[in-house]
C-alpha cells in the first residue's frame, strides 16, 4: 500500500461540483437589506464580474473549470491524498484514517482554489485592480498569488491585530506583489468611523470587508473579492473532494466520516460536498463540520438573515450566525473567526444533511502537536480542529468496538503560524465560552432585519 | 505534458549511491590533529554509530537503504520534479528548466534525508539522545523530527543569532520534541571559553559545532549527529538525484546543467552525483555548485587540510576552506555561512569534474522573488542562489542563441525565512566581498596543520 495516492494531472476534474442542484431544499435568496427583496445581478456588479455572479446563482449540477484556471491549477494541484498510518498507530486504532493535504499550495493552504479562478474571471471582464480583506492572512496571500499569475494589482486590507501579529504573512503578500494595508485605516469611511470610536481597535474582520468593499465599489475598474461563505466560493472548492473522492477510489475504501473546519465554509464544502452528493443519493456518509467552541455559530448560533459584514455593507444571507457585531474570542486560529456560516452549509445543516461539533482550543492544539509528531507536518491552528474531531471520533470507534474510515481536510500547514504553538507551549492559551446570555444579546438584535 | 512529473513510492530507489566508487582520485583520508595519521573507526565512535562510521569510508558503489528507513522517506518521498514553465515564460527563455523540490518534507528542506537514517541507525544501536548543532535552523528541524519518528531524545544547539532571529525554527523544533539551547551555553567548557572572550557573541556554526561534540563524548548513550559536510551524509542525500534522473527520463530529457547551492555540499552532491557518475563516464553534463560571495570558499579558498569546526575537535579534513577561523559575512542565507566543502565535492572540483560559481545576495534575492511570482513557491535564501545561477546560464544561452535543458534542486521553502524577504524589500540587505588580504589571513594560518 502506498502512503500517499496520488493523481496525475490528467486526472483533475475538469468541472466543479455545484451542490445546489441536488439539494433538497434549496438556498434561500440573499435580500437587499432596504427593501427586503431578492437581490438581482445588477447589485451585485459593482462588487464581482458577471461570470462569478452567474456563479453565484447558477442551478446546474456542474460547471466547467476554464483552461487557463486548469493550467494555474497545475502549479500545486491534484494534491495528494495521504494515509495517516503513524496517526493511527499513536492512537493505537483500527480506523482508517486518510487526510487530504491541501498545504502544498503557493500560500499553504486551500485557498488559492478559489483565488485563481476569482482573478482569471476579473481579468477576463477588464478589471485592473482587487480589493480584498483578510484576517490570518491565508486568503490575502492566495488571492496576491492569483493575482500575480494574472496581472492584476491586489489590495489587501488585513485585520490590524494579525497585521501586528502575524507579520510572515504580509511579507509573503508582499512578495507576491501585493500591497497590504493594516485595516481599520483612515482611507474608508468604515475605518474612519472605527478608528473614532476606538483608535486602538484591534480591528475585525466584519471591519476589513466594510473598508474593502467601500474602495471597491468607488472605481470602476476595481472589483472585490471574498475568500468564503459566498457560493461561487464554495463551488470552486469542490475540486478538493472530488480529487479525493477518486484518490479513495484507487485504495477501494469509502469514508463513513467526512470531517474538516468551518470557518466560512469554504473548506468544509470543498472536501464534503462532493461526498454530500452521495449522502443526498443514500449513501450512509457523516459529514462532520468543526467550529471553535469560542465562535459557535453552527451549534448555538440562530438560522436567520444577517449581513456578511460589520457595517451592513453586504446583501442579508440566510445563515447560522451568533450576529454581524459578534465579537469572536481572540483564539488563534483566526479563519474560524466569523460571526455566521456559507448561506449552503447553513441550509445543509438546517436539513440535517451535515453535523457540527464545537471544540475548544486546547484540545486542538493537543491533537495538532501529537499529529506533527507522527506526520510530518505542523498543521495550521485551524486545521487542528478537523484533527481533535479525528481524535473524538478514534476514541468513539475504540468504545464502540468498530473500525471506521475517516477522512479530513489538512487544508494548511502552520509553518506561518508558529508563534500561536509557542503560547500553546508556555501554557498561555486558554479555552473560551460565551455564556448563553452573551450569545442572545448580540443574535436578538437581528430581528428587525427579518424580512 | 504534466507541470509536476511524479513518481510512485514503488518508483522510490532502494539504495544510495556513493560516488567513492567512481571517483578517479579518491578522497584523501581524514587525519587525527595530533599524529597526522588517518583517523580510524575507533577514532569516531565516541561520536557516530558505527553502522555510519562504516558509511563514511564505504568504497561499494551502491548501500541499500534499510526497510525502515524507506518506509519513513514515504512520509513525503518521493518529492516532485516540476517544469519551471511559468519562469521559463517570466524570461523568455526556449531553454527547459527543471527543479527538483525538497520543500515538501517535514522541515521544509531536504535535511531529512540524511535525518532519518542516522536517527535509524543510532536507534538500532541503542542510542537514547542524539545531540546536533543547527545554523539556520534547518539541519535541527530535521533532526528533531526524525528523532521524534525513531523515539530518540534530541538536544539542538542552535547559533544564537538565528535563536534570537528565528524564534519560529525553534518553535518547530519544541513542536517535534526537541531542547533546543542558544549557544554558545555555560554547560560547555567551548561554551564558556567564548561567552568568557565575548560574553555578547552572536556565537558561530562552528562554535555550536564544537559544544554538541563535547556534549556527545561526555555521556556513552549519546551520540553526534551532523547535517552536512560528511561522506555519510552527503551519501543519503543521493536519493534526490536518483529520482530526478527517473523523472527526466519519463520527459525524455536530459539535463546540460545541473545546478544546486553549496553551503557544506549535500544539498549540491544530493542532486548532482547521480549526474557526475554519468559525467564520469563521458556524459556532457556540467554541474555547477553556488556559494555566497560572502563565503566563498569554492572560489576564494584553499585545498588544505582544516578542522570542520571552530575549536578544533574534529577530524582534519582535505578540503576547499576559508579556514575554520574565518568568520563569514552576516547574510541571509544561513545554511551556505560555513567556511569549508565537504571532502567528496572539493576533490570533485580539484579534478575539475564540478564548477563553482560565488554570487552576491541581492541578486539572489531578485531572483527568488521572481521564481516566487512566477511558480508560487516563495524559495528559502540559500535556494534562490541556485536560482540565480539559473538566470545567468538562462542568459548566456540566449546570447548564445541555444537552448539548455537546465535542472536545479530547490531545496527548501521560505515560508520560516520570511524576515530575510522583508529585509530585502526594505533595502536593508547588502552585499558583501572580502578582500584576497582578508581571505589569506586566515588562510594561512593553516599552514601548521598540514601534514
Amino acid at each position: 500500500m502506498e502512503k500517499k495516492i496520488l493523481l496525475t494531472e490528467r486526472d483533475m476534474p475538469t468541472q466543479w461540483y455545484n451542490i445546489v442542484a441536488d439539494m433538497p431544499n434549496k438556498p434561500l435568496p440573499p435580500l437587499h437589506p432596504a427593501t427586503k427583496l431578492p437581490v438581482g445581478p445588477d447589485d451585485l456588479a459593482p462588487l464581482f464580474p458577471m461570470e462569478l455572479i452567474k456563479q453565484e446563482v447558477a442551478a446546474e449540477q456542474y460547471i466547467d473549470i476554464p483552461e487557463e484556471v486548469q493550467q494555474a491549477y497545475r502549479i500545486w494541484r491534484p494534491t495528494p491524498l495521504i494515509r495517516a498510518t503513524n496517526l493511527e498507530k499513536a492512537l493505537g486504532t483500527t480506523c482508517k484514517i486518510y487526510y487530504k493535504y491541501e498545504g502544498t499550495s503557493p500560500s499553504g493552504s486551500h485557498k488559492p482554489n478559489t483565488a485563481i479562478p476569482q482573478a482569471y474571471y476579473n481579468k477576463q471582464e477588464g478589471v485592473k485592480r482587487i480589493i480584498t480583506e483578510t484576517g490570518a492572512g491565508q486568503w490575502g496571500t492566495a488571492l496576491s498569488f492569483a493575482c500575480s499569475q494574472f496581472g492584476i494589482d491586489c489590495e489587501v486590507y488585513m485585520v490590524r491585530i494579525s497585521f501586528d501579529q502575524k507579520p510572515y504573512r504580509k511579507i509573503l503578500m508582499n512578495t507576491f506583489g501585493a500591497t497590504v494595508y493594516s485595516s481599520p485605516t483612515n482611507q474608508t469611511q468604515a475605518g474612519r468611523n472605527a478608528l473614532a470610536a476606538n483608535a486602538n481597535t484591534p480591528g475585525s474582520l466584519g471591519l476589513a470587508i466594510s473598508e474593502a468593499i467601500e474602495v471597491a465599489i468607488s472605481d470602476e475598474q476595481t472589483k472585490y473579492a471574498l475568500g468564503s461563505v459566498l457560493n461561487h466560493v464554495l463551488l470552486h472548492q469542490t475540486v478538493i473532494g472530488q480529487e479525493a473522492k477518486k484518490q479513495l477510489e484507487y485504495t477501494g475504501d469509502y469514508p463513513d466520516i467526512v470531517i474538516a473546519p468551518l470557518g466560512g465554509g469554504s473548506n468544509f464544502a470543498g472536501l464534503s460536498f462532493p461526498f454530500l452528493k452521495d449522502k443526498i443519493a443514500g449513501q450512509p456518509v457523516r459529514c462532520i463540520a468543526v467550529e471553535p467552541a469560542s465562535c459557535p455559530k453552527l451549534t448555538k448560533g440562530k438560522f436567520m438573515y444577517d449581513f456578511g459584514d460589520t457595517q451592513g455593507y453586504t446583501p442579508l444571507l440566510p445563515m447560522y450566525t451568533l450576529g454581524h457585531t459578534f465579537t469572536p474570542a481572540a483564539i488563534h486560529a483566526g479563519g474560524l473567526r466569523y460571526h455566521g456560516a456559507s448561506v449552503l452549509c447553513s441550509q445543509l445543516l438546517k436539513d440535517g444533511l451535515i453535523e457540527a461539533q464545537a471544540i475548544q482550543q486546547l484540545e486542538c492544539f493537543e491533537a495538532g502537536v501529537l499529529f506533527a509528531k507522527a506526520e510530518g507536518i505542523v498543521p495550521a491552528p485551524e486545521a487542528n480542529h478537523g484533527i481533535a474531531q479525528v481524535v473524538r471520533e478514534v476514541n468513539k470507534a475504540k468504545e464502540e468496538g468498530v473500525a471506521k474510515t475517516i477522512l479530513f481536510n489538512l487544508c494548511g500547514h502552520g509553518f506561518v503560524d508558529m508563534a500561536a504553538y509557542q503560547d500553546y507551549f508556555d501554557g498561555k492559551l486558554q479555552n473560551h465560552s460565551f455564556t448563553d446570555e452573551e450569545l442572545t444579546a448580540e443574535i436578538s438584535k437581528l430581528e428587525a432585519l427579518q424580512p
